[in-house]
C-alpha cells in the first residue's frame, strides 16, 4: 500500500501548529494548539497526540508514512531539542524518540526554520534557488542557510541560530543566558522590548494609549499605520538592527535572497524599507543592490508544516 | 600524453607565490614575487610570467593542465576580481582571461581563502571534514566556509568575506569605505594599527622602544614573547575582538573547526589563547566546547598554492 500522506508539526514558541500533507504539498487538513500551558514535555506530547490522531484517521492512520517535525534548536542528527530559550522545556529533550513512541510513527526532526526553508524551496519563494536564507520573525528569530542547494545543518545539526549573533554589543539579556542577542531587538518580543523600553525612558510619551501591560507587535503596527510617531521610529529601530546585521550575514554566505515569514513579517514593508535601506547602507560594494528581499510564499504557518513534513520523503 | 601538473598561483595582498604541482599535491617547485611596486595590472602579469614561465619550463611547459589562482574578491563564477581592498588594482579585473592570455593556459580563480580552504580539505588539516572555516591572517582577514564537504561561493561566488563582517561598530575605517570591519583588528596590519593607536593616545608608553614607523606584527609578536605588557595587550583585544567573532559565526554555520592561516597565525598561543576564550565566553551554550581552533597544516603559502592548484583538476 502507498502511503501517500506526511504528517507535518511546526512547534513555535506560542503555538504548534500541525497538517496532513500529500507528495505534491498539498495540506489536506491541519490544525493548531498552545505551545506552552502544559506542566511536562509528556504531558504536551499527549496533548498533541489527541488532536493530531483526530487529523491521522481522516486520512487512515496507516497511509501516513511519518512525521516531519519543526522545533526551535530542534536537530536533524540526534532527534533532540537542545536548550530551547523559546520552549516551556529545559535542557535536551529527546523529542524525537518522545512524539515516535506516542504516535508510533518514524518521527524526523529540524530546526523550525531549517523546516521553512525546505518549504520555501521545495513549494515557495525559494524554487529553483541554491543560496538563500531564510528567517523567521515571530517570538524569536529563527533561520535556515541554505548554500549550494543543501541545508546548512552545521557539523552537530545545530547551525543557523541568526537570532543568537550578538547585534549590541553588551546589549539586551536574552533567554539564552547572554547579552544582545539579534532576536532581543529584531522579533515580536523584540520589538515589545523596545516599545517598553522606551515608554519607560521617555516620560510623558505613550503609544496611542495603549495598555502597555497588554501591548503586542500587532498593537505597534496598527499604531504606525495610523501615524503614531512612536510606533513608526520602533519600526525604524528594529529594521535598522536586522539591516546591519544581514549586511554582515551577506557577507558570510552571499545568499540570492532572504526570505522572511512569521508575526513581524507581516508588518510588510512598514519594517522592510528600514531592514532594506540598512542592509544596502552597511554591506561591502560587491554585493550592493544584488540580495532580495521576499516574503513568505506559502500563507500563515503552511511554509513551516509543508517543511516539517518534506523531511517525512 | 598526460598533462600530470598544475600551476597554482596564489596572490596576496603583499606577496604572489606560485608552484608547480602533481595530482597527489606535491609541490616539484615554487616561487615568489611582490604583488605591489607594478604599475597596472598588465605589469605585474607580465612580471608573473616572466618567473612563472621559468617554472613551467621545469616540468615542460605542455605537462602543465592549467592554471589556478587564489586572490583577494577573486570569483569562481566570472574569474574577475571585484574591488578588492587590499590589492593595488582598483575596480573590476578580467584577471582568469588576463593571465589565461599572457601564459596561454586557462586559468580557473577563487578567493584566496577559499584556495586555502580547498587546499586544507584536500592535503591538510581538514582532511575529511565536512564543515569548517578557514581563516587567512595577513594583510587582510580573508576566509573560506565549507558545509556538507563543499565551499560556499554564494549565488555570485562572493561568499566568504568574514574580513568585512562588522566587528566594531562606527569603528576603525576599513580599506573597502565601511568602518570597524573585522580585518582592520584582526590581522597582520590590524594588530599594527592598534599599537599605533595605542602608542598615539598613552603619552610616554612604548613599544619596546621600536621605531613606530616601521612596526610589524612580527615585532609586537616579539616583544610579546619578551614580556611586553603593551605587546601582550595588543594580543589579548586582537584575540577578543575576533573571538567573540567567531562566536557570531559559529551561530550561523556552527563548524567543526576553524582552521588558521597566514602571518598573524604565526603567534600561536600568544593569539589563540585570547581567540579561544572569547569565542567561548561569546558562544551559544549549544555549541559550547565543540569547535576546534586548528592551524594550517601545511607550510606557509603551501596551503593556497595546493588549493590554488587543485582548481585545476
Amino acid at each position: 500500500m502507498t502511503q501517500a500522506f506526511a504528517l507535518g508539526i511546526d512547534i513555535g514558541g506560542t503555538n504548534t501548529s500541525f497538517g496532513i500533507v500529500d507528495r505534491r504539498g498539498q495540506i489536506l487538513f491541519q490544525g493548531k494548539m498552545s505551545t506552552t500551558g502544559h506542566k511536562t514535555v509528556q504531558e504536551y506530547i499527549l496533548a498533541l497526540k489527541a488532536v493530531v490522531d483526530v487529523l491521522m484517521d481522516e486520512v487512515g492512520r496507516d497511509n501516513v508514512k511519518g512525521v516531519g517535525v519543526g522545533a526551535p534548536n530542534g536537530n536533524f542528527y540526534t532527534g533532540e531539542v537542545a536548550y530551547a530559550a523559546n520552549l516551556p522545556w529545559e535542557g535536551v529533550i529527546p523529542l524525537a524518540r518522545l512524539i515516535s513512541e506516542t504516535l508510533n510513527k518514524q518521527v524526523t526532526i529540524t530546526n523550525d526554520a531549517n523546516a521553512a526553508a525546505i518549504g520555501e524551496m521545495m513549494y515557495g519563494a525559494a524554487k529553483g534557488m541554491k543560496d538563500f536564507v531564510m528567517v523567521t520573525l515571530g517570538t524569536g528569530l529563527g533561520s535556515g542557510f541554505v548554500a549550494n542547494g543543501m541545508l546548512v545543518y552545521g557539523h552537530d545539526g545545530f547551525a543557523g541560530e541568526l537570532g543568537h549573533v550578538v547585534a549590541v554589543r553588551d546589549g539586551r539579556p536574552c533567554g539564552c543566558g547572554r547579552k544582545g542577542c539579534l532576536e532581543t531587538y529584531a522579533s515580536a518580543t523584540g520589538i515589545v522590548r523596545s516599545a517598553h523600553e522606551w515608554l519607560e525612558a521617555r516620560t510623558g510619551e505613550t503609544l496611542l494609549r495603549r495598555d502597555k501591560n497588554a501591548l503586542t507587535s500587532q498593537h505597534i503596527y496598527e499604531a504606525a499605520v495610523q501615524g503614531d510617531a512612536m510606533a513608526l521610529e520602533l519600526f525604524e529601530f528594529t529594521g535598522k538592527i536586522l539591516g546591519q546585521t544581514l549586511a554582515d550575514v551577506v557577507a558570510i554566505t552571499s545568499p540570492q535572497a532572504i526570505i522572511f515569514f512569521g508575526g513581524l513579517a507581516k508588518a510588510g514593508d512598514m519594517l522592510m524599507r528600514h531592514v532594506h535601506y540598512n542592509m544596502e547602507a552597511n554591506m561591502l560594494r560587491v554585493y550592493k543592490n544584488k540580495v532580495s528581499l521576499l516574503y513568505s510564499a506559502l500563507p500563515d504557518a503552511d511554509a513551516a508544516i509543508l517543511g516539517a513534513s518534506a523531511l517525512v520523503w
